[in-house]
């Protein structure tokens, strides 16, 4: 173990911030830090839009389907694919970019962007500051693209607040690491005694912090999945992700 | 500054790498960060393949168009996008899963791999290992599929070659922070200064270390974006992931 690996062991989404400033170094080591995490061959097709306007943190926490913490925390990150830069650079080497109408487009740039995400995350947390991942921003992504003035061939995938916490949060259990964890192959085997075992773990859980109500992971997982929550299709085929091949 | 941000500044990939095997006890260290890592909605969509055996690294190698080091370096880690896993809890749940049909499901699954895959990285360069992301499995997913035994609405996304470094690499410089960090709108008008600062410092960059027929920013993003250099939407749809929605 290293001082690295407990912070990243000890991880925990914090929704409970004080209004205090995060100091301009620290935000720009963080946001350094980022600038510094590895990207699918040089492309460095992700950027970001750091929000500290209480009008605009107000208006994001709205568009996540109200989410208080995120007009509390004194900054808003979002993560956004870009492929209109890269676009840029294409033009001028005399060719005509083809990578945003693809899947390939997508998943390089998704992964890119999970890639910096964590690392601010990773960073901010490095500096003692809280974090709150937010996907909740692609309930509403016209409202989001609007919000940041987003050119076409961007999309405003995920974002993060940060701040100080005021209430620290608790870390609740993962799932059996045989459900994650496979030895040179796939073992499908595992799987149904691991979920088993974690629907049970995850009820005493609730119980032990008092949260009647609380979920099994089969029926989170169901209510996520079952139906579309998010159909994003059209939005993304108008900003040019037209996922042709 | 501090010690886990200095790392994460320092970031760079090796690929160069000395046959001396991982010690279990780190490789558990650096998958159980990952495991902790935050996920989508507490819906633990990601799982990881780790191969050790040389037979199936070589083949990974090949796979991956030819890229030595991952035979080389002694393990390779499999991000998977995984609503196999998922879709047994809904099943549990007495539902039917749809999520693997929307790029919904694309969105939080890729993302949530990026977080991962950093995560093994920041872990694995905390105890001094060098790492490689690799892109490159989607240079023939159905063969990452064959060899992995992976299921339905499940996909490998990326893979992260991890061992102990022979001989190490530069760090290779960033575009300017200008094209990277937005303060509170998207500020297009300070991309193509960037871009063209860029070109240069690369140009420069490639003469310092010798290397012949470098690539500037623009031309080298050209060479990934202007064709579809992977169409993967066909074996996407065969594994589930039909995009619907």
């Amino acid at each position: 173990m290293n001082e690295t690996v407990s912070l990243l062991q000890a991880h925990r989404s914090s929704r409970s911030y004080k209004s205090d400033p995060v100091p301009d170094e620290i935000l720009d080591a963080i946001i350094e830090s980022a600038h510094r995490a590895p990207t699918s061959a040089n492309i460095q097709e992700v950027s970001l839009v750091v929000v500290r306007n209480a009008t605009s943190r107000a208006r994001i926490a709205e568009i996540a389907g109200n989410q208080p913490w995120i007009a509390q925390a004194p900054v808003f990150i979002t993560v956004v694919m870009d492929l209109y830069k890269t676009g840029l650079g294409v033009e001028k080497a005399g060719a005509e970019q083809v990578a945003q109408r693809s899947l390939e487009g997508i998943f390089f740039a998704t992964c890119d962007a999970g890639i910096i995400l964590a690392t601010l995350m990773t960073a901010a947390r490095s500096f003692g500051l809280g974090i709150v991942p937010i996907g909740g921003i692609r309930r509403d992504p016209q409202a989001m693209i609007d919000l940041l003035g987003l050119p076409k061939n961007t999309f405003p995938l995920v974002g993060v607040a940060l701040g100080y916490v005021d209430h620290e949060s608790q870390q609740r259990p993962r799932m059996p690491i045989e459900s994650f964890r496979h030895e040179e192959k796939y073992h499908a085997e595992a799987l149904r005694p691991a979920i088993d075992a974690y629907d049970l773990t995850l009820q005493e859980y609730w119980q032990k912090v008092g949260r009647k109500g609380g979920l099994t992971w089969s029926e989170n997982t169901a209510e996520h999945c079952k139906a579309f929550s998010r159909m994003l299709k059209p939005i993304a085929n108008k900003q040019g992700f037209t996922l042709e091949v």
